[in-house]
């Protein structure tokens, strides 16, 4: 094709983005060529910025442009409950949810031996101390329902058996509006073991 | 929301792209989150730089990155046909048919009295000197199939009548792969005004 230079290497850019295609690299290319010159400098300061002002919270590993992150800051949030999710972008989904206000705790991933992620690559050192020194009563397994959170859902409560919290995890069931004609067996199975009395 | 200040900066940008909601924002930013710092820098210097270095073709309009586009300047091109077309996006469409070897003429857009958009906001005036100068024999139409892209086609051709030029429009006509069942009544008569021999 016959782009000018740079634009072909916008193009190359914008086409490693997730959910970015040919068609959509385009859309957004030309949408950049028509925006002001104000627009773009920004946005490509703040994609150039971020590495440098955004890092994970030396505390629980949530994003933060601080030290500590606002969450663990926060003198509000209940100390006792630990919420254990394996990537930050979780941490918000759950937050999002507004049913939780304990602290939480990033893993930075999963254990799956077939990417080579086993316990040491993640921060399962640093859960046991803060649940060893900070007073945790309740630690909150808040794990994708994958073979992968699973396995680390298991490893991390056998983990944790000898200190003296309570381990919980994120109840299975059927989703919200979620059909019961098109569930799963393995949703269906969970959502009876964990049924519950109407009140 | 609870996000730290420079990635809320990053999301609000972000959502200004277009296709680009609250969900996909989020996605595009954690993905930059976890992309290489260069890989960061390069997509930025790519966006920031992107109107110093692609500009208008001082001929015909395309984007370019030099005083002249690389169709302009292509000797092999034929120089007697004139595709006109509304925006640049529109003429790298045309160029990827495979269809078309001659010059280009980028308009900037369509005659549209509701937004303010008359002939003198438009490069006619190049357009009819184009014609007049640079021996062209063909002008052909590439407008959209819309009020806004008739009503520029029929002032164009009414403008042109004086010049010895053959003045054609694209063919209006089932769409490839169209199924008939799903065609609009304006395209099956479009398509049926312009009906063509079997061969």
């Amino acid at each position: 094709m016959l782009y000018p230079r740079p634009l072909a290497e916008l193009l190359s850019h914008l086409e490693k983005l997730p959910g970015v295609g040919p068609k959509s690299a385009q859309r957004l290319a030309f949408y950049l060529l028509r925006a002001s010159q104000k627009d773009n400098a920004d946005l490509a300061a703040s994609i150039a910025s971020l590495h440098e002002s955004i890092h994970p919270c030396a505390h629980c590993g949530n994003f933060t442009d601080e030290e500590i992150c606002s969450i663990c800051n926060d003198s509000r949030r209940d100390r006792t409950l630990l919420c254990v999710v394996a990537e930050p972008h979780e941490l918000l989904a759950v937050e999002n949810s507004g049913e939780f206000r304990g602290l939480y705790h990033v893993l930075g991933g999963l254990i799956n031996p077939l990417d080579g992620i086993g316990p040491d690559q993640l921060t399962f050192a640093s859960l046991l101390q803060r649940v060893r020194d900070e007073g945790v009563q309740e630690v909150i397994l808040a794990l994708s329902a994958t073979v992968e959170g699973e396995t680390t859902a298991n490893y991390l409560s056998r983990q944790l058996q000898s200190s003296n919290v309570q381990i919980t995890q994120l109840a299975r069931g059927l989703p919200f509006g979620g059909d019961l004609d098109y569930a799963d067996q393995m949703t269906i199975a969970g959502a009876l073991r964990g049924r519950r009395a109407v009140t």
